[in-house]
């Protein structure tokens, strides 16, 4: 078998065997088949596209290039939850806890945020002393004794797609749906979970803009799943809007705690309940919805959530005081508020500009090694929908200094859209799948 | 300017300004764009194609990469030709000597042959002596004193499409139009030749399978040389069945020498005037074609064509008492000829089995490092639209042994149809551009 003639099979539209996408894996894998090959083979994935077949057979080829978790022997259903990423997208620190605390286990590693957003262990390490690079081992021994682990990703597991993610991210092949799927599932799979919810997110603050794509991308990941047993179902959630009020990652880990304490925003509650329902229905804990709802409602409304996260922070040596104190969290040297231009109903507010302001002001990352300040971002006061008089306070900036708070105010004005008529705010999902 | 932007920008299907591809090629010459990124480019470039704008700024972007040649200084006008590539394509070394005993100046560097064929270079150092790795001092001084050189590509000369070539030749994209030409042309202008004849062939013994390609191909190269003005025409060849009867590097030196001699094939002779006939109408020698091939014949039959090749082999070391005695040439350890299964009239040859089957008795490269067996081929004894007898001798097998011989004639008889109706051979060229 050689390099090239895969190359040249994927290129003229061809469909590529089981062996073939092995031999290409492993190979790149061990360096035996250099960079530029792997390059020119992902942008000709990138224009013609990978059967179901192929992307499952990716897939699996990625997860054999290295070590599998095998967490049966700790627990027989581990729970897991993926987002796409969007802005203000706290979901896993509640989600988590909701599921954890009704009893079925839930284990996570967690990419690192690229892009507009810190990931959910940027936002975790804003925590004092929180760990997230918790080795194998200890990920094992956490689900054993809390129940609940969120932890980054082990290099151990899927070492071929990390070194295919960083060729991917500098040569343009990012966008193509079957490497997505591949190395999203990739990672799921190796971690040994296998109860899985995937939050697919469409909308201009998303990875996919158009609810077309994102269905695309989410039927590809649970077709991965299903091909290999997994119990896995995709929630198609908007990102038209930011979810909740709070962006920026200590100020996202204070909404969170609030929201377990039963005084969050109400949209990103119940994105947690649909996707926390979901699991449980999926590991047979849950007849239907409603009787999930009922569940995760009762630990919510007695606590047990909150005791829950708190026992998970406190078992990876985070300083739970901040969670019941949560202005011991990082703050920012620069608070300032933004006046509504006009009155009026809030017609929309582009996500992805918010996300940029964010990212401008320190909230994520412009390269892999970049630091990320835990304390700036956004605290939005409204919402689509809200009715606003010109002059009042549209949202806070959290900057680290006064300079940097004025640099983002015009990006911010430009997200927002006002209507004389009141306006319906946009659906929180659009389907499972 | 990053060259990450410019892969994402020619992915997306944009068109690259001549600054962006500036940066692109100049940056992956020195080595600070890493193989990986040319390689995502190329395949990116190979999907969406290139603007005939950009495909001449991607020309000169190579051509500044290193050395040009100024032969101003020597003479006026210097011809070239360049032909893509056939299965027995000896031309050049039958039309560089017509056109140069005529008085017109003829410089050609050229590639060492890949795939099935020996490229004229490999070809000429068949001749005991010959040497084809002249520095572009010798160059200038040969065209100087004989009028006449044939060597091999300069290293100096447009080193980013040599080192371009190297990479698409492993990662799946030398099949793009806009690359091939650019990288013919980037020589040839370089090389500082201002008269060009483009011999492109088509049909199933050439890169070009089908016409329209080979069109598209011609008019690339031919956009891109007028657009740095020179004077430049492309004459479009038929490859469905070989060029002449002899295939194989020594046996070529042989046909040719017999041609330069008035005993050569009608088809190699006849598409040496015409090719002649361009570049002396070009360089304003001829007004007409029946003018420049008065010309031509009247040097061929002068005898003055031959000795200026026996002059030109004899500047660059080569022995010429091989062209008076070509029994000297190196010889095949085993001669055998093949028998016609059918009677009938020789319907079609698949040049492209008959090539494949020269390679595999040793005639071609199977890498860049192997070397080629001067010796092998074959000599075909009839054409299509020749009347055969079943049993009688089609062609002779030059091979190593008798058992590399064996192993390659039923892929030679299944080149072959016959039909019991006369057959008209195919045109020798379909148009001119």
């Amino acid at each position: 078998m050689r390099s090239i003639d895969i190359i040249l099979k994927k290129r003229n539209g061809g469909e590529l065997s089981q062996a073939e996408i092995d031999f290409f894996v492993q190979g790149f894998t061990r360096g035996e088949i250099p960079d530029y090959q792997a390059a020119a083979w992902a942008m000709a994935v990138y224009f013609k596209g990978m059967s179901e077949a192929e992307t499952v057979n990716l897939t699996m080829a990625m997860v054999r290039s290295g070590k599998q978790l095998d967490l049966s022997r700790i627990t027989p259903v581990v729970a897991d939850k993926h987002s796409t990423g969007g802005v203000g997208d706290k979901t896993t620190m509640v989600v988590a806890p909701l599921v954890a605390a009704t009893g079925l286990p839930v284990g996570k590693m967690s990419g690192r945020g690229l892009g507009y957003f810190g990931g959910t262990v940027d936002k975790l390490e804003t925590i004092p002393g929180f760990r997230a690079n918790l080795s194998d081992h200890e990920f094992e021994e956490a689900l054993a004794k809390v129940g609940l682990v969120i932890t980054g990703q082990s290099p151990e597991l899927a070492p071929a797609d990390g070194k295919f993610y960083a060729l991917r991210d500098v040569t343009g092949t990012v966008e193509s749906l079957p490497l997505i799927a591949s190395s999203v599932m990739s990672k799921k799979i190796a971690a040994g979970t296998n109860c899985i919810v995937l939050d697919v997110k469409y909308g201009k603050g998303a990875f996919m803009k158009s609810l077309a794509d994102a269905v695309a991308l989410a039927e590809a990941m649970v077709a991965i799943g299903r091909g290999v047993n997994r119990q896995i179902r995709a929630v198609l959630s908007s990102m038209e809007q930011p979810l909740g009020y709070a962006i920026g990652n200590a100020l996202e880990v204070r909404e969170a705690v609030e929201t377990l304490q039963g005084r969050g925003p109400a949209d990103l509650l119940e994105l947690a309940f649909i996707l926390g329902s979901q699991l449980l229905i999926m590991a047979g804990r849950a007849e239907d919805e409603a009787a999930a709802r009922t569940q995760l409602r009762a630990v919510l409304d007695s606590g047990a959530a909150f005791a829950k996260y708190k026992a998970f922070v406190a078992n990876q040596g985070g300083d739970t005081r901040v969670l019941d104190r949560p202005e011991l969290l990082p703050q920012a040297h620069f608070i300032e508020e933004l006046a509504a231009p006009h009155s009026g109903y809030l017609k929309t507010m582009d996500a992805e500009q918010i996300g940029i302001a964010a990212h401008s002001l320190g909230a994520g990352r412009k390269t892999k090694t970049e630091p990320i300040d835990p304390a700036v971002g956004l605290v939005l006061y409204r919402k689509v929908g809200d009715r606003v008089q010109a002059g009042e306070a549209l949202l806070q900036i959290h900057a680290p200094n006064r300079e940097a708070a004025e640099l983002v105010k015009a990006d911010l004005l430009t997200a927002y859209t006002f209507s004389q008529e009141t306006v319906k705010p946009p659906a929180l999902i659009d389907r499972i799948i």
